[in-house]
Formats: C-alpha cells, structure tokens, sequence
C-alpha cells in the first residue's frame, strides 16, 4: 500500500452517464486520476445500485457504459486504481464485522431513511417503513466498509452525502475503540459549489427528471437532442439573455473563456435559437469526437474493460486481502494455530 | 454439489461447550453428521458471535474449544461438510444482496430486536434502540444468507428459531420472485423436544446462569463441579426422588436404560448424596475419557483442527463460489464480455 493519501470515489452504476454527470463529476474526477501527490481509488458501487435498482440488463448495461465512459475520457488508470466493488469480497465482509459495532440509532437518523419515512407519512401511509428496504437502511454502513477498508482519507462528495462520511468515521471511532487503532477517520472534501448543468426542459439535469442529454450520442441523435432544448419565444434579431439559457449554460460549460464572451457578444445581437442550437451541437460534436470514438470502440471490446477492472481490483485486493486479515483477527477470527 | 438434500446446522462460537449443549444439540448433530441419506453442513457461526461478544480472545478461543470439542465426539468430517462462517465469504456478500429484497419491515418483527426494545421500554429507557447493534437488526439476514447459499433444504433449530426460518423463505421467496427460481425454500426441523438438563443450582444449565459442567474438564475439576450441585438435605438411608433430583437427570441423559433403573433402586433405597455423586463422577469421567484425550491432543495441536476447518471450507467453497457466481448474474453483476 503506498504511503500517499487516499483519495476514494464511488460510481453508483444504474443509469447512462450525461452531461450533467461529466461535468458535476466525471471531469473533475478524471482530471483528479491525474494527481501524483495522492493516491485515487475509483470504483463503481454496483453493490449499492442493487438498493435503487432492480432491474438486471440496466445493472449490467450501466456498468459497462460507465466504465467504457470514464476509461473512454481519459481516466488516468496507471496512477488511479479502478476496479468494481463487487469483485471485494472483502468488503461485504468489513460491512457485517461494522454492523456489530453499529448502533442502530445511528442508522434510524440516516437522510435518505428518514426522508422514506416521511414520505410514507406524510402520504398518510400507516407503516412508515413501506417500501423501505434493509439495503437502504444499511447503506451507510456499506459506505463506510467502502471507505474503511482502504483507509481513505479524503472522500470527495456532495453535500447530501456528508452525513454518510460523518457516520463512516463514527463507526471507525467506536471500532478503534473496541479493537484498537485500525481506521483512518475519513474526511469528507465538499467542492464548494459542483457545477451543475441545466436539462432539455430548463430543469437540472437529472435522470430522475427524464431531461438528460447523454454523454456519447450518434451525431444525428445528439443534434436531434439539442433540438429539442426549450428556450423562449424570442425571434431572430431580438436580444437574448444568456444567463437563463440552457443553451448558453451547456456551452459555457465546455467552451474557454474567449469562446464564451463571444457567445455572449452573439446573444446580445439577437441570435437565432437554430443557430445557436446549431452551434452547441457542432460544438459538443467536435469536443466529444475522440472520446466517443473510443467509447464505442471499448462498448465492441467489453472483454478490455473487463481486463482493466480486473487489473484494478488485483491492486485493490493488494492492500484489502491483507488487511482484512488484520481486521478479522483483531476481532478475534484467525487461524486457530496463531494465537 | 451432492443431490442429497442439505442439512444444515450453525454452532456460534461464544462459549465452552457444557454437558446441557452435548445433551441437547452436540450428541443429536454427531449422530446425525454420520448420516448418509443426505449432506450435513456444520459450522462455526464467527460472525454471529460477534453480535454478542466483542471480546477477541474469547471469539478465538471458544471456536478452537468448539471446534476441537466436535472433532473429539467424533464429529464424521468425511461425511458433514465442517467449515468456518468466515472463511466463506460468499456469505457476507450473499447477506448484502439479500438485504436488498427484504422490507425493513421483517426486521422490525424478529422476536430478538423486538424483545431489546421491549426491555427498553420497561426499564423506561427513552430509546427504544439503546442497546440494539445493527447486526442484532441484521442477523435474520445473515442467518438467511447461512441457509440459502447451500440451498439447505432442512435446518434443525430450537422453537425460538422458528421465526428466522420462516425469515428466511420470505426473503428467498422475494429473490425468487424478482430474479427467478434460484434458491430452495427451506423448512424448521424443529425436535419434538429437546433434552435439556438442570445445572449446579437446578435450574436450567446454560451459559447465562454461570450453573454449567463443561464437557471436557480434568478429573479433580469435574469431581469439584459435581460435588457442588446442589441437592436436598435428606439424610442417607431416606428414600429419594429421583425425578426432582439434578444428579440423576444428567446420570440418566448417559447411562442406559438398565443403569437408570438400577440407580432408581438405589434412589429408592435412600443412597446418599455422596456417594451419587461419586457414581455420577466415575460414570462421567469414564463416558468421556477416550473424548477428552482426543480433545486436549487436538487443544495442542490447533494446526490439525485448522486443517480440518480449511478441508471443510474448500468443499463448501466448491458449492458457494459458482452458486454466487450464478446469483450475482441473476441480479445483473457479472464479467462485462459475458453479457
């Protein structure tokens, strides 16, 4: 294991990467593989999609359309290690030996729990536990075993998972209490503000909102997606405002500063929705051309992808074996001719 | 995997074996572990113990006396597959996937969560969960994931584990439903009824009333146990019940059916304290002589019941790794070129 803090990111594996995924996440996430000064572990949660997600083909579909994504933008995978959760077996294992040290109120104040509950109330429902599965009330402790078990340090996240990261280090303390100093406590890195963008019908971005414009699109459908982004009824030559355009938004995202001021100059003279749709697409088109070759290219050759996460998991199962070892003995489960 | 249909028994690992576990459960599971009409899986439940010890040294040291006690009554290893929980970590993984088709709502029900919260209650404890581990929650479903990996189609349990059975189909019914028939429904042996025998004090012997015989003890401790139980004051020459009487409820869980009625006699005939309790000394002492020299020569040999445990463990493995192979396909976790 090197000496280098860990750096730990989970991909939830239930849906096809979008825009808003690449740039709230993806980008950031690919550009981090990059550093030297720490060292990155990358994996998708396919475990945890089993909560939301009971649908086999998208399971497996997600797994390999995120992966062939992530490896296909440019994921540095000699320095960042990159492998399926479900390929550690070490890690359900950490999550039972952590559920004994957990308490149960700890979990009864989980966000995600609780809002089930409420729900359920607040439809007048009389078991405010329906539809509540034993895999969401147990999800934080599958989190914290993602996270212990490697002893990251930093774990980047959303403000809605701090609450997560705080329980993983509570359930890290009272273990280290019982059973001596075996855990990091984690730390969560909260990016001040993740970039979101906006989807085809002006809300956020967002699979759940059935709005999104996936990342790698044939040109025909993506061009036939960016027509589809609403804008406002403002004809050709009328001055437009940027800044509550979902077209502009997109753009801004992808384009340098020189591009974006010079769109902005363009909106001021009044451009033509078509155009600029025109502009985004061939933009995006360009921007995404390289990569997305490359995607389809992994999505033909699943059995590299696999090769990689298999490599990944064999460097993940370099520090995980042994210390498993470690954390099982220390509970009292060892070799019966090793005291 | 064999076509006998699958007999499956957990022992957990938090105590040293006493004469009221061989009478009730160890003597019965032995002689059933030579039977060949079906396939016996015994093994050591590590990770439930955890759930009510979190004393290392303890956990390590009653799965070597358990396992060391078993082997020396001659527990039949060419026959029952004999094997560690932890070495077997299908289970916890197995555990993980069940628990996202199982309504928190099961859990809430289980008679041992629900008796916690009712010892709160009573003691006026404002938590109703003070107390309550996650894995006490969560132990239904790994004793599901226990019976379900080996298909087991039979589980030999006491009355207060009737519900965990019934548990157990539920959550495989559920599997079955959403990702097809994959797991047996397994079904409650439940013995008519289990001989249990009194302890020092006459009441119950049992690990909790701290009134127990250990099954292996050198023979100045077992006379000095035995002359501690406690009996009546009648004075020798008095006729004596027998049927009220502790010394001669263990002396009758032994001796056959000849060696019973004699000592009725002598009941009858007002034998004295003394020296029943030196009959049932000598009878135990030579009942399990030959037992307790195989079991201090494996106590010093550890190695051999580690071998022993790893043999167990590979013969169970050849079943749980291609049948997780299988269930993590079915739910849509599996190699990315094999789709």
């Amino acid at each position: 294991m090197t000496s280098k803090s860990v750096v730990l990111t989970g991909i939830t594996t239930t849906g096809t990467p979008h825009l808003g995924n690449y740039v709230g996440a993806i980008r950031p996430a690919i550009e981090a593989s990059r550093r030297h000064d720490v060292a990155p572990f990358y994996f998708l949660a396919d475990y945890h999609a089993l909560i939301k997600c009971q649908d086999p083909e998208r399971v497996r579909q997600s797994t390999l359309e995120i992966a062939a994504t992530w490896l296909a933008l440019g994921l540095d995978t000699e320095n960042a290690v990159f492998y399926r959760q479900s390929d550690i077996p070490e890690i359900t294992e950490l999550a039972w030996i952590l559920s004994c040290v957990t308490a149960k109120g700890l979990m009864n104040r989980a966000h995600a729990y609780k809002a089930a509950v409420q729900a359920n109330e607040e439809s007048g429902e009389a078991d405010p536990d329906k539809g509540v599965t034993m895999g969401l009330f147990n999800y934080p402790i599958l989190m914290a075993a993602d996270i212990l078990l490697f002893n990251a340090q930093q774990v980047p996240v959303g403000k809605d998972q701090i609450q997560h990261l705080e329980m993983a280090r509570d359930i890290a303390g009272r273990f280290n209490h019982l059973y001596g100093e075996h855990f990091v406590l984690p730390e969560a890195v909260v990016s001040e503000e993740t970039a979101t963008l906006a989807g085809l019908d002006g809300r956020k971005m967002s699979k759940s909102y059935d709005n999104t414009i996936p990342i790698f699109l044939p040109d025909k459908q993506l061009r036939k997606l960016i027509l589809k982004i609403k804008t406002n009824s403002l004809e050709p030559g009328v001055p437009k405002d940027p800044d509550t355009c979902t077209l502009y938004g997109i753009y801004r995202a992808f384009a340098s500063k020189e591009e974006t001021a010079a769109i902005r100059r363009r909106y001021q003279e009044g451009i033509a929705w078509g155009e600029m749709k025109n502009i985004l697409f061939e933009y995006l088109n360009n921007h995404f051309r390289a990569a997305r070759e490359r995607y389809y290219a992994l999505l033909e050759s699943p059995e590299k992808i696999e090769a990689v996460l298999q490599e990944g998991a064999a460097r993940a199962r370099e520090h995980s074996v042994p210390f498993m070892k470690k954390i099982r003995s220390s509970v009292g489960i060892r070799p019966l001719h090793r005291p």
